[in-house]
């Protein structure tokens, strides 16, 4: 079975949800033939590189909330992420492009460090001073932390290019699949979870999925009365079939 | 859209089939959105590392062959090869274990190079004089050539549990599909090719899978009678919704 996350570094919800789901998934009896593969969303895609500010200034000036308000999220959230064992900094965050880090965590998917990456970079993100957004040696570092290769890491953040394309298709298929908010899980693509939902929520949905499996139908030839199944070449433990067309 | 691929590199129709579902991917119109992954198989999964012997003399030993047939057999190959433009030599060529080389394709796998390696190992066993069973020192060329790193591909070879239980995982996973020879195609865990069928087989696949891909079913609290999906936490492009528990 597989789960897919769609979420954003700069989401809090989104670093709280997959506390809740790594809760389920470790209690589910099918864990070992679970994969979880992580997917890209930026919550500001239109923001620039470098253009960062502080979260409770974002909060105010884009949504229109008041100070008080703000604030009163990040106090909320903070208390949310403590219930699952998380810190959280409630004040003095900063926020901005997360499309580099989406970029990173492709190259990390291709070298087995995925999971590694977006966990140091919600960590950064959300509980350590120094800020995520303060430039790409930081990203480095983390990189680093997370198994991968420095240079090779450098490397992907100095060309705009790299696994730019793979973010893109990831935010393609977020819409496709009708997500407009993260955290958005998708189980065997035939599943969807919105939202940091309580752990009992993901344990139901796992449960669901893994029940919904059904035995493959088979494709052969026969459909379009071409070649038919027995025709086709194959090996088993008792050898290969020869076809006879 | 996802294709799990079971083969093994000692299989022929594997390397043969391969090219035919290449041949209808490339002009499948959605291809953009079709992610390939390699899955382990072991023909002769009983077999020591080192303990190979020529082809013609395993199909007459294992299958009961006479040579006339095993040989009839290797030139049909060569012929149905030819076909799909791969080189295919049908004397002289060797069989052994292939655990070590499933195991270096989880490793290609985690560096996002297993199609090259998949690739470079189909041709050094069907196309080169070269055997593949000639040692780990060969199977690292090859690793190279598609793109990884010596030390670390010779470093895989070098520990036996090294990607071992990927390649168990993947056995057990083609057991509890069905599958019972290869190559085995399943299209998002759903639809299932068994053999080397002709293109037009993979084009009526894909296109059945792609037809059958339904809207995603939203697994929310309100059914446990518990926290409900208005309650979760989640953020959008117009902010983060905060829960009211």
């Amino acid at each position: 079975m597989r789960v897919e996350i769609w979420s954003d570094i700069a989401c809090p919800w989104c670093y709280v949800g997959k506390a809740r789901f790594e809760k389920a998934l470790a209690a589910f009896p099918h864990r070992d033939r679970v994969e979880v593969v992580h997917r890209s969303f930026e919550l500001d895609p239109g923001r620039a590189k470098g253009d960062t500010q502080p979260v409770i200034t974002m909060l105010t000036r884009k949504y229109g909330m008041s100070e008080a308000q703000a604030r009163a999220g990040e106090e909320n959230l903070g208390t949310q992420a403590a219930a699952e064992g998380l810190e959280y900094r409630t004040h003095g965050r900063d926020t901005g492009s997360t499309f580099d880090m989406h970029r990173l965590l492709h190259f990390a998917k291709a070298h087995g460090r995925q999971d590694e990456l977006i966990q140091a970079l919600y960590r950064a993100n959300f509980a350590e001073e120094r800020s995520v957004f303060d430039g790409d040696e930081h990203l480095v570092e983390l990189a680093v932390s997370a198994g991968l290769d420095a240079d090779a890491a450098r490397a992907v953040l100095a060309d705009p290019s790299a696994h730019a394309d793979d973010v893109r298709a990831d935010e393609r298929e977020a819409a496709a699949l009708g997500a407009n908010g993260v955290p958005f899980f998708v189980l065997d693509r035939a599943f969807g979870v919105s939202g940091a939902q309580p752990a009992e929520v993901f344990t139901q949905a796992l449960t669901q999925a893994w029940d919904a499996r059904s035995p493959l139908r088979p494709v052969t030839g026969a459909v379009t009365g071409g070649a038919d199944a027995e025709d086709a070449g194959a090996c088993g433990p008792d050898g290969c079939a020869v076809p006879r067309h």
